[in-house]
């Protein structure tokens, strides 16, 4: 029993059992080996990959207008596949970039005719500046996409109401953001992120804010079935170590919120008994 | 390389190498059995147990003045020792107990005599309410225990000047407390941790206050070296399972201060790229 | 210029100068008298008062539906306006209660109709256990309200976007929570806040979670232009001394922000110069 | 009554009554005349000023070692000293920049004998970094201090052990750190400082880390019966604006303390009643 330990209770979202609660994004890598050996670390089972950068026809090979650049691009974009595909790691296309529901539709649509999939990680996003999700936006976005069924994994801030509506409307997951995209501050409210948790009959996956490991940890133990992650790893100084880092942060996390943790104390208690002491 | 990771770094404490920077405790545990198995699943190599508790004698199986409830007493200490022989665990005796520096000296050398020994977990407590570090005290008990040859582990207050003072005096590691022991109210005072870690020249052990998987990572993220937590798995509903997680934790924590993190950032940051998106 | 700075500068909203930056709401109180004292404490010059309590003829003394417990009712309700008349403090009409854009418009309209203010402060809240505002209804009753030509004073969640878009929409103030109302938590989202107030052309309000002083004094101090509360003067032991309290620590809070505090350094900096010490 | 209210509760120290529960240092001004604006607009009874800095002879004029710079120097104190007694403001004298119990002796006495008081703060620092309390030379140099018939007001760390034994050595006042001094970074440590008001019979100064009014609001919160701050003033970009602040900070956080806060709750809680609302 100790031994079947390591495995970690089953985590299915939209109806797929998946490998780990760990979902790495792709965002941010500086060279496709690199984020190849950052996601087997990561012991990932899903990956975001964001079709505003890998444009159409991406896996035939032609090369589109976001081509300029690092790995993103067409060629890029075939060659990530392939590299997924090669590690056993499930495509999520997400609408990073999209402003307007009608962006982000559209953008689904592309996906799933490219990718063949109707999961779709929607983002849709207020402004360049703070990349926090409009909520109006997302909540009409959410209905048409689940009304052209998708499987929408929807990106939201962390309100506790929008979370629960965007579970009405047949959202298959939620992911509520820690802190904004990128900036690494971890989980700014904790309190709503267990609301949401207690409120949810869709899995909650903690996106966006993440910056170290003990971050994802405490996403774990406030109740989430999962982290999402991207710059995190890819921008660490050692993306694979931390890769690594992440991956033990979640196990250990979701243990610990399964093992019933001591309750917080004011004062101090002894673990060994005082009374009964041999007199020295 | 990769798969290398997963063995961190070695870690080595008064000249012993030791297999993992989880380090733990024996009060609290409900039976032997229990305490054996979240030992073993913690995958610790080195745990403390209360010599005032498992008093003398109780190697060779005479019944103490301590024996009278759980599973402490000398019979029970013959057989814990037994068990961490057999699971190859390393003991490391405290002076649990003890208010003064001449008490934790006679409880030093009694362990040291008892189990042939010259490491020895110090300390040297204030009062029965707070079970905080008495400074006047520890300095005192530390001093003289140097003298006579043992390799002390100093139990102490977050104070940096008197872990600084501490290992000016000799010992082989400082183990400043997080929170009071037993209130599982996590690291209080990180700034403090950090500027102790950053000006110790010997293993520095957080030791005291982790309730949780998500404390003993930051602890490790703060650069401690190795973690010391007894009630935490002992005292939650599944220690078995909370071992597990703190051994995650740890190495996950351990491998996330060595990547790298990115810097916290006030403003979001696109993961991707948003210059060059196609116009959908 | 030294006593003139126990007046704070001018704050002005909707067009009507202030006499002070703390807002008291009316829930909560036992009394009409001890309400008094305590609003008289505060200092404050705007209060809130809860349509659906006080209900429609409340100013001319029929008894309303509400009218069967504590203050509320209808002849309490006149009670409680000819206090505020007596003491000079504006009337802010809320929509408390209300869960649809629909609820709240018909709210308003009675509150103009029957306290002959075209000023409405906002609540369309989503559930009655969180008590966590409706963002979607928020916007539509916002867009209708100000259509009709009220003052929208807009209880929000602390979501950036959201409290952008209510100004956007004609919103005279948008009222960021600081935690769920009568939570007494403070203020869960510092950064969220300071956000909201970098962004903002309209005054920022915290409203709701306060708890104490400090919090009230953190509020200012990230920028905001006022702060609202309610249980935490009218439930607090002694409602006036903690009305007091608000009222200091309020000014506090602003002359605070307005003085620009030292910089957070990660080190210490000697106050007194070290260098050229007499030698002893 | 409620107009008795502004005034706080009497503060008596060392069997002294004072007018003000905020105690301001006198380190870091620019000019004298900067100073005195920011001692009056804090409404302090009760300064403190640095011996070694204001060096033996600064009340007869002539010119001591330290007088190259700024404010200090031997004429600087004999101007400082008639600012103060202009302004009916007392002296605390203060061992600032000794490292041992010897060198905190002389200065006191040196202090005694110049100012005529036999009030000393004393600091005993361990190194010129962390400007840290060192505990063992402190516990030295209160006893010794107290034999000698001094007033003892004893800078410490947050050591709860530590602040109780200085008050059993007879020390007047214990003044614990929020932070390092001059960091501004608040009360790193509340629990701390909870624990020692708990167990103090002498009055408790928060003393170092102040950085803005929130944190003196939170210090009195905490049960702290005072604060001293110097830099967080005397460094503000206005320090008498930010020193008004404090002023009302401290009576804000110390009627909060008096009026009994609501308890902070998980979940929400109505300040109107919902029940038996009118149905529109």
């Amino acid at each position: 029993m100790i031994d079947t330990l390591t495995d970690t209770d089953g985590f299915s979202i939209a109806g797929v059992e998946l490998g780990s609660r760990l979902i790495m994004g792709t965002g941010g890598a500086p060279s496709l080996e690199g984020l190849e050996a950052a996601l087997v670390a990561s012991g990932t089972a899903l990956t975001t990959v964001a079709m505003r950068r890998y444009a159409v026809g991406s896996t035939t090979g032609s090369a589109g207008p976001g081509s300029t650049s690092g790995i993103s691009g067409a060629n890029a974009g075939s060659n990530l596949f392939a590299v997924l595909l090669a590690n056993n790691i499930r495509v999520l296309p997400n609408t990073a970039g999209c402003f307007t529901a009608r962006e982000a539709l559209m953008t689904a649509e592309l996906a799933r005719e490219a990718l063949e999939t109707d999961w779709v990680k929607l983002e849709v996003i207020a402004d360049e500046h703070t990349l926090l999700p409009d909520a109006v936006e997302l909540v009409e976005a959410t209905e048409q996409l689940v009304n052209r069924g998708f499987k929408v994994f929807a990106y939201t801030n962390d309100d506790p109401v929008l979370a629960l509506r965007l579970e009405q409307l047949g959202a298959a997951a939620v992911m509520p953001l820690g802190a904004p995209i990128g900036t690494g501050l971890g989980i700014l409210n904790p309190h709503n992120i267990e609301l949401i948790v207690s409120r949810a009959n869709v899995p909650v996956v903690l996106d966006a804010g993440i910056g170290t490991a003990s971050d994802a940890a405490l996403a774990m133990e406030l109740g989430c079935d999962a982290v999402l992650l991207a710059s995190a790893v890819t921008r660490a100084q050692d993306p694979v170590r931390m890769a690594e880092a992440f991956k033990h942060a979640v196990i250990g996390g979701r243990l610990a919120a399964q093992a019933g943790r001591i309750p917080k104390r004011a004062h101090a208690l002894a673990s060994s008994a005082m009374e009964g002491r041999p007199d020295l």
